[in-house]
């Protein structure tokens, strides 16, 4: 089993603070490694509809074709906790975002994750390009490589 | 990006059903990709208590540090599926399962994920061996070469 | 404060075994509170859909206003369960559903809840009658009186 | 079927905001009824938690044994919304709260709810007294009769 690196704070271009809940927490008093999934997935969608892009009529929409999570500290409920967001790959028709759980005021992830966007026509369904104004934006978020 | 392969279901070792909530589907129409993670997290925690390993009073204990899912086929709340298990790797001191999300009757999946768990020592929570006996009954859910 | 009598298995028209998840549970060991309402949601609308009534495509829609649950045993990850349900009274545009929650074989609940939904018209969201369709199928459902 | 009244913001005597997770939503696009129980049960165990009571190293400890809530308006992805708390009944060993959901800014509660904690002994788990220490600090989140 190899494990990846954690990617730091400075790597990343969004920030959103997440509200942990009483039911995020299982039987182990920490939260849940399901539930880091539903962080992410809430950032992503967050950040899209600030930036108007893939929201409900936007032709074309997206859809998760992968998504993954490696977890390196446990999150207590009382940890003050936020997610990270860049982009790595902007592809034809795909977007890679790279994903983290900060606690507040620390460099190292809590855990980090990657989260894979493909772009389908409403219709067919089928893989289609994600556009110029959807490249555009999201230049923005991509890794900085520091 | 590239896409992995699907395993069918002859390659997996144990299932187990899953039965759809109905807040299990989001705005979409089907199931959210971060439930697919508690139907993977379930099914390990079901084998595992099964077969008593692991458990609250077993030492070691275990972790998870790795979840990952890729969606091939979306799911509708009307489907009947099962959750498959399999373990590809066993190390000293971590446990690789695969997991998938079939339709009920089918040998495609839906989505297929990977289930990484590292046995800690439950008072220091250093990764420790995870002992004869869990090697002997994780043996039987290795991943069928067909 | 004073508590409801609990009402027994004979009382209830339909019952659906609900697969409890490892994610279910809180810090305490048991099911959590919040997550009966899952319960409970998920079989109205699973003996809806049974029934065809209040579907995607049938006007009227029906609307929750109020859900409410009493609790009298812990629930267990390893103990089997299903949700009994029952239809105490149908009004011009409103169904009050009684449910519970039920260890296999026990005739008394471990949870017991009311459920009320309001028809209200696609279009304009106003109340409006359920209709003498629904009605007829509801009647199945009326709370045995033993 | 009667509805209860609402009862307007200046009643409550704690607010705590709320972040709306994607998967709160469901098919109809709002926020699922089932969700809000997890904001109750949420801001309730922060309140105990911000005042020192009935946490793991206390005795006694509290169960639920009701929670309700009666629902008035839908609430969107996009609102910005907070949980609101008071106490409307302290007993010799329970506790009544009253909650609320508010969309910021405005006095009508978009659904309210009862949550009814009983103290039990740790070990017995027999009802007990709650005892004169959680009097005190509950009497600080009595409703305001105005």
């Amino acid at each position: 089993m190899t494990r990846p690196l954690p990617r730091m704070r400075d790597q990343y271009r969004f920030f959103r603070p997440i509200d942990l809940r009483w039911n995020d927490v299982d039987r182990f008093g920490h939260v849940n490694n399901a539930v880091f999934f539903e962080f992410f997935d809430t950032t992503v969608n967050a950040w899209l509809a600030e930036n108007g892009i893939f929201q409900e009529d936007y032709d074309p929409m997206c859809v998760v074709v992968r998504h993954a999570c490696d977890y390196f500290l446990e999150v207590k409920p009382s940890d003050k906790v936020e997610v990270a967001l860049a982009i790595e790959t902007i592809g034809t028709s795909s977007l890679t975002y790279l994903s983290a759980l900060f606690r507040v005021g620390e460099d190292q992830p809590a855990a980090q994750g990657t989260y894979v966007h493909v772009a389908v026509d409403r219709t067919t369904r089928r893989p289609t390009p994600i556009g110029p104004k959807a490249i555009r934006i999201c230049e923005n978020l991509l890794i900085a490589t520091v």
